[in-house]
């Protein structure tokens, strides 16, 4: 193909971007031909190329010779939206939120058919949970993941109830019937809980956060201990917390307009 | 000159970090235009880079035609150490820190001449400043900074008290005799104070997180209102947090050498 060849720079740049996916939760340090397998370069290309992600801070060399992310690809990430308008507006909500549980404490989107994790509070106390920021799970088998996806629009719940789901445990509830009337529930009572569905012994309890179209902009939730916390208990809490994130951020993204349009009222 | 066209790759990944190094705090989001001049780019090049970051998530284009930072570098940028081997192990004790005083609670390092910060915990009754995740700071103006610079070598202190050195407020110790004199007592003491030194209104107490040769790895510390609460009182929570952090770290790096090298004791 000529492709290649008339049009350097789009593989350059996908090739660059082929090495930054080569690391994920699992692959935290790889050695140089780890990542030139890995992203499917040849050696001295993955060569050339960490050397010049290396320069920039994006990379980092580590004592054993071994690649890991660099402080510029974490800074630079940091200005983005999910931390800057999302984070830093919840964080408050969610120190209260610790503060009166000690309990794991989720501030987390969907994007795609899953949960992302934004936020994740934890003290010494907090149960040991695999979810962490930057972290993906299935929607429908956590307490944040079924807020969402209970706030959802018809099409995109019927979407996702006709894939085949995930079963991370014997007791995450996977059957269309069932889990719409799930959601349902969810959307009555203004909470979201799961016993068990993602991790046996702990259980969780989510609100969404909603704009003023009711749209689900993102979950707050805590995961507790199944035997030692009553998830009704926890709900008024998470709901609280949910609904004075969701009105600080209404009311940011009013004043945003406002500088944007120069109005000043 | 030649080195352009025989040397493309490094060119354009070169390019495509340029357009990264635009968004700051203070370049949130952008026109396409803007990326272009600021990244020093023909506006077809940036259209055309932009657009694979744009594909690979790297990059998000808002409604209004604007560009801001996207999932994935969020994403990725979480996997480094800062986050997994930093954050993660720090953020417990943090935590009890915050809920002892629900002041500003920072975990940073030192990133060259300045401070960076890691973590910034933060409530409502918290008094607002200027610190952020990933924000930077001078390290002679900051708690944290100075905790981290007391533990510096002789030849780096040196070499920072020789260069001119930045004076937010009037209060900030910048001759060199009284700094090294600050900086000799809090190695003394255990902690670093300073009092409205970044900010009027505020003050700080930190700790710094030592190694086991007694390398600074980072910092701790609490920003709080000058007025309303006494350093000296703050400071043995702030150190018992640091040498949490400290003990935690070290454990972590101990079982880490016994994965690499394949002990089992």
């Amino acid at each position: 193909m000529a492709g290649r060849t008339a049009n350097p720079g789009q593989s350059v740049t996908s090739r660059v971007l082929a090495i930054l996916d080569t690391f994920d939760i699992s692959h935290t340090h790889q050695s140089l031909s780890d990542i030139a397998r890995r992203a499917g370069l040849p050696l001295a290309t993955a060569y050339r190329l960490v050397g010049e992600l290396v320069a920039w801070r994006g990379l980092a060399r580590r004592d054993d010779g071994h690649y890991e992310i660099g402080v510029r690809l974490w800074e630079v990430g940091l200005v983005g939206p999910l931390h800057l308008r999302l984070r830093e507006v919840a964080l408050p909500f969610l120190q209260t939120l610790y503060e009166a549980t000690r309990e794991n404490v989720h501030l987390a989107i969907r994007d795609g058919n899953e949960v992302l994790y934004v936020e994740k509070l934890a003290g010494h106390r907090s149960v040991p949970i695999i979810s962490r920021n930057g972290g993906r799970l299935p929607l429908h088998a956590t307490g944040v993941g079924k807020a969402l996806l209970a706030h959802e629009t018809p099409e995109f719940r019927r979407d996702y109830l006709s894939r085949p789901l995930k079963r991370p445990t014997p007791y995450t509830v996977v059957e269309p019937g069932r889990l719409v009337a799930d959601l349902e529930h969810t959307v009555k009572r203004g909470y979201a809980v799961t016993t068990e569905e993602m991790t046996l012994g702990t259980c969780s309890v989510a609100a969404p956060i909603l704009d003023r179209t009711g749209r689900p902009v993102a979950a707050v939730g805590a995961v507790v201990h199944s035997v030692r916390v009553d998830p009704g208990k926890l709900a008024p809490l998470i709901r609280l917390a949910a609904e004075g994130i969701a009105a600080r951020l209404d009311a940011n993204a009013h004043d945003a307009a406002e500088i944007d349009t120069g109005r000043t009222t």
